[in-house]
């Protein structure tokens, strides 16, 4: 057991603040990571508000980690000290599932693990990344290359992998009309993949506050979605349309811009259900559909496509006695495009 | 011009009677068909009484048609006088869209005309099937294979491409696990060929009133959805679920059934909107979508494929003088599993 700082929120709703807690000795197939950076992503704020159902207290937040492996345990095979690695939302899964043979442990059906806010199969509470070290077994980390600071790399592992994956499930590349909905944290990472695995890219955002930075992020075109002129003039556009907000949409609405044959995917979604006319999918067989992150080998193929086109994620840096702060921001969509917390400073 | 007789609604919600309409002269691409047969699709019913919006009166409903080639027009190449032909939900469209072209005229987006309760081309209100004699252009004609019964066939011609058009859309076939909500004219087509296809079929209908029937049309297994005990038994069990209802179903729990990756797949649909919770296609990458019809080469495709399996539709066959009390059966589901009007007695 090694005792390391971190910064917790010891209940739902109350600010996070500088604590201890203890991280595991190292195990056979583990790995010991000196944590650089940890992003801060909007589910850290649902969940430290407990705004997801009963969560575990003390909670240390944090699946978006990037680090230094400083030990590995005697049967580690795929890590050495000193490689620079990640940690995304997951520490462990059954293994034995459909999903988990498939490679896609993120929908395991015989239960995984988070990086938070859970229990291990040890039955000790998982703390993330708002910490100096994490020990992950080795299946769960994955290398970033040379290519990607680490600072920039830390939100991949949460934000990228999240629209990687639905891009590349659902054919975005060249040929293919891709709407992100939603410039955040998520949407910044869908404009920059989508435009490298060579779609043409639309940002459908609230309004054109940010269609600056949208076009050099690598967009084709931006619009307003409160101008009800953007519904009129892109109905039936779209190959595919990734939505990255938690806002009620008008589904029926969106689904209207899509093709034949065209999907709505969610990878953000409101917590109350929402309302949808299903003849809104039966005409032109269209499909509203959902994915949640990415497995742990299409993490590492995401970062290693972000590496070979030269880009992480756009961060803003702070200190770990900012984030109560930056929380805040996060929820009044003031970051561009998303927070990361320098370690060295807790 | 030819004056034949046919059974028509008046105006709205009137009762359907015997009444004469004018068919066109055949032109140079036409097919004037000798109706021997059609079925009564419960959408005839929701046209014939308004409850799809504004509609045409009189209105002569119909749209599965069977039937036998009196006289081509010159430039006919597709028939010959004394063909089994049968005319399903179209009767045009613009030809000239990627959806025509690609021989999805279902999803035409130049606008496509209807059987009935639509306006052709050349500006007249098109006539159903419910009459003695239709003409038709041979691009929205089918042949009728000799191993099908004309008045078993007729419902294939709806019921039939509307379920045949989605399973092949997903891949049902061996190895797959395919669910059918509802068992009624189009949930038992789905069955049997869904079943001809080589899938594992399961019906979910909302009592076990019907469950003889189904196993003997092909079903592997028949579930009641009114006992919870069915959700919980069948949770993560399906490739593929194609809901045939209108009633508001619990969509999170239809989608519960899915394996990842699944799809649940709407061919009838409640007029209101539904409500659902989007966490329900997140987990899992699962897909709600719907599907129309089918295309007119997918529809020959469809009847050739029931004749080499040796099934038509299940039939209740009717005289005309009939059609008011069958509408009323069908409202009560009170039909197995479709009624076909006899058109010599119109």
């Amino acid at each position: 057991m090694t005792t390391v700082a971190a910064y917790a929120a010891p209940a739902a709703k109350a600010p996070l603040e500088r604590t201890t807690i203890e991280r595991r000795a190292v195990r056979e197939f583990d790995v010991l990571i000196d944590i650089k950076f940890a992003g801060i992503c909007h589910s850290d704020i649902h969940q430290a508000r407990e705004g997801w159902g009963e969560a575990i207290f003390p909670m240390v937040p944090g699946h978006e980690i990037a680090g230094v492996v400083s030990e590995v345990g005697p049967g580690v095979t795929k890590f050495r000290v000193g490689d620079r690695v990640g940690v995304g939302c997951l520490v462990d899964s059954c293994r034995e599932c459909e999903s988990c043979k498939a490679g896609e442990e993120q929908y395991c059906t015989g239960g995984n693990v988070g990086t938070y806010n859970a229990v291990g199969k040890d039955g000790e509470p998982t703390y993330g990344g708002y910490s100096e070290k994490v020990v992950v077994d080795e299946n769960f980390v994955v290398g970033i290359p040379e290519g990607i600071a680490l600072d920039e790399a830390a939100p991949l592992l949460c934000a990228g992998i999240t629209l990687y994956s639905p891009l590349k499930h659902w054919n975005a590349g060249p040929g293919k009309k891709v709407a992100i909905v939603g410039l955040g944290g998520l949407g910044h990472m869908g404009v920059k993949i989508a435009h490298a695995l060579g779609a043409e890219v639309t940002v459908l955002s609230q309004s054109l506050r940010k269609q600056e930075d949208g076009l050099k992020l690598g967009a084709d075109h931006y619009y307003a979605t409160s101008d009800p002129k953007t519904f009129e003039e892109l109905a039936g556009t779209f190959d595919l349309i990734v939505s990255t907000v938690s806002a009620p949409l008008d589904f029926s609405a969106y689904l209207s811009l899509l093709k034949r044959d065209g999907a709505l995917v969610n990878v953000g979604a409101p917590e109350e259900p929402i309302s949808l006319n299903l003849f809104s999918v039966i005409g032109g067989r269209k499909t509203l559909a959902g994915s949640m992150i990415g497995g742990i080998a299409e993490t590492q193929e995401m970062l290693d496509f972000c590496a070979e086109h030269g880009f992480g994620a756009e961060i803003e840096l702070i200190r770990a006695d900012e984030i109560n702060e930056a929380y805040e921001r996060v929820l009044a969509s003031d970051v561009r495009y998303r927070f990361v917390i320098d370690t060295a400073t807790i």
